[in-house]
């Protein structure tokens, strides 16, 4: 085990909160190993690079000796929405949680050591609860206390409907921490009041408060707006290698040192070594070629990755891309963007006859990859290099 | 089956509200015998008069030929107080519940028709609903409309902590009247909110909604507070005839009307007649015998009301009670009052030591029956007749 100061700088890199150190402390010094809780939903996932952030730092704490426990909260999956006004809120089933409890391990243990990573599933203690169990829960906890919560104190204060049953779910992941006898959870930045609770209810039952450590929401490539599948600006964990070293390879220099803080897994140290050579003349695309070459390292192993960045070079290093290309921001209209539009107002083309003309030609490329689809309409919003012929390039922000 | 209107005003008698008319009318006419809910809590029953004003209202209902639901709420009385901050409250054991719920049977059976009852716990609901259950039922409810029962809003308003279980209490006796599917059910003023949670409820589940009938809080003996154990001012139904008789012989004139609106199975038009007797002329205290009389028959039988009315005329009539006897105002002082401070302060005795003697001589009684303990204390409140002799008396009101 490494120094205990040291576990706590690698714990404290990249998060947004630590409650409480002094415990933290504490317990990392008793040297046994802890026990560190993250929940998530029994949703179907389809994990992009944002939720990596927080698997990320499970892993640090695998690195570190600890103990982790994957908690897939599939009681309150299967209960659905109960007021049945969020259709998108569905119950599951036993066999459509148990189903994407294994589509999470296969994304998720390329990241986590399955050998120290326990995955555990809440029903194991909420079904022998009883109704009667939930009662005696509901007490432990105060109306006016539950209702300091951000979001549920705007919405009392503005009149919004707050069904009862929502008070009893953050109770319901805080007996989670009790059940579990967690030494440490972690979430976003949104569930503090949650993870609070647990350490709440681990006193009541008298086990030691886990501490709480609160990790940031990754910024999506638009370096702007958070991570998100729905805005578009996103690397899915599952992207084929060339499309996501493509994508990250379009990230801005600023952005870069963000995703290497919260994505790499290269020393604080080396991290620091790489922004000294570039403040000292390094071309900062070089070493984004790093950052990008370990995150497909990461989901598609050291072979691939090495053909990933030699098919970058060939495309668009050797291919020649000026360092500084121009960019367009462009915004879908009552019509949706199609590429031939696109790359008539890029200037890329003369007009949209030409555009389609150098799509059959096979001589159109977005991010790398040549373009067969002549209608094809763009996303929402993201980031994408185009490049018509040898010559003309340009970065198209859509959104 | 008395016609809809008769059975209307039947059982609007003596009510404090009925929700909703129209809708009971409607059920009174289909014909059949509806659904009577009342529930009680589980814990060791001594009942006296004032819990009978209800069940009172269930045997008007059964002898208008309706079925009625005596629910014993031992799901929650098995819980006990979850917070264990309320001692009085610790959890039941199911041998526990199981013997009060024979306690009530013997007690309210001198009252409701045992082949008309159906006495039912809720338990057997409730246990098997799960915790999953009990959060699908937290969500038919919000916040904001529990927090407007008059007791939270204030406790709310004040900063007294209400805890979270608080909110589902409401929820479980309201879907009490679901899995019972009650037609009508029956409760304390202080109830109406939670009778109006089971309307909402059974509206949600499909079911018509319950009519709602408040019962007034019955005057003790002092005509003024509540009926209470802790007061003193209560006739329990165990209460051996002759101290029955004599205690409610003790109630002012203007209390009797109210005991007979809601304690006597007369008639209203009999009520009436007999107040319009006593306006021309009549004793009231012969119209008290007659309630007197049938209440002691009610729990101890016709032929144990003849002897505890002959006895009481034995004692008081034929031994002359004086229609106006002195009254005395008596409150405990740091020293709890004692029989004879008490017959010496009503000027009964010239002094303790003579209050001892005659007590020792078995000269005298309360409420008709002879007190033989010299060192007897007062209860904490209540309305006693005190007799020395033959011809010293004098009502005293303690508290």
């Amino acid at each position: 085990m490494r120094a205990v100061e040291d576990q706590l700088r690698q714990i404290r890199r990249g998060s947004e909160e630590l409650l409480i150190e002094a415990e933290l402390l504490e317990k990392l010094k008793s040297g046994r190993p802890l026990r560190i809780k993250a929940g998530f939903d029994p949703t179907a996932p389809d994990l992009h690079l944002g939720h990596t952030v927080l698997i990320n730092k499970l892993r640090h704490f695998q690195d570190l000796g600890h103990h982790v426990m994957f908690l897939i909260g599939d009681f309150t999956g299967m209960i659905g929405d109960p007021t049945g006004k969020n259709v998108t809120r569905p119950p599951l089933s036993r066999e459509q949680i148990l189903d994407n409890a294994r589509t999470y391990e296969e994304q998720v243990f390329r990241i986590l050591d399955p050998q120290k990573t326990e995955i555990c599933f809440n029903s194991v203690w909420f079904e022998p609860f009883g109704a009667a169990g939930m009662i005696r829960l509901a007490a432990l906890h105060t109306v006016a206390r539950m209702l300091e919560r951000d979001d549920f104190a705007k919405r009392y204060r503005n009149g919004q409907p707050i069904a009862i049953h929502e008070l009893l779910y953050p109770l319901c992941q805080g007996y989670d921490s009790v059940a579990m006898n967690a030494d440490v959870e972690l979430g976003g930045t949104d569930q503090k009041f949650n993870l609070l609770v647990g350490r709440e209810l681990q006193k009541h039952y008298g086990q030691a408060p886990q501490c709480i450590l609160t990790m940031p929401l990754l910024e999506g490539l638009d370096g702007v707006n958070k991570m998100s599948k729905s805005l578009g600006n996103y690397v899915g964990i599952n992207e084929a290698p060339a499309e996501m070293f493509g994508k990250l390879m379009s990230i801005s220099d600023e952005l870069m040192w963000r995703y290497f803080e919260l994505l790499s897994f290269r020393s604080s140290e080396a991290i620091a070594a790489l922004q000294q050579e570039v403040v000292g003349g390094r071309n900062p695309r070089d070493v984004k070629v790093l950052l990008a070459g370990e995150i497909v390292d990461r989901f598609h192993g050291a072979t691939t990755a090495a053909r990933a960045l030699a098919d970058f070079d060939a495309r668009f290093r050797h291919g020649a891309i000026p360092d500084d290309i121009a960019e367009v921001s462009l915004q879908h209209g009552a019509e949706p963007l199609t590429i031939s539009q696109v790359l008539k107002q890029a200037g890329l083309t003369a007009s949209t006859s030409e555009a389609m003309r150098m799509i059959e030609q096979g001589g159109v490329r977005m991010d790398g990859n040549r373009v067969d689809d002549k209608h094809f309409v763009f996303p929402a919003a993201g980031t994408f290099v185009l490049q018509v012929g040898k010559r003309r390039h340009a970065r198209i922000r859509v959104g």
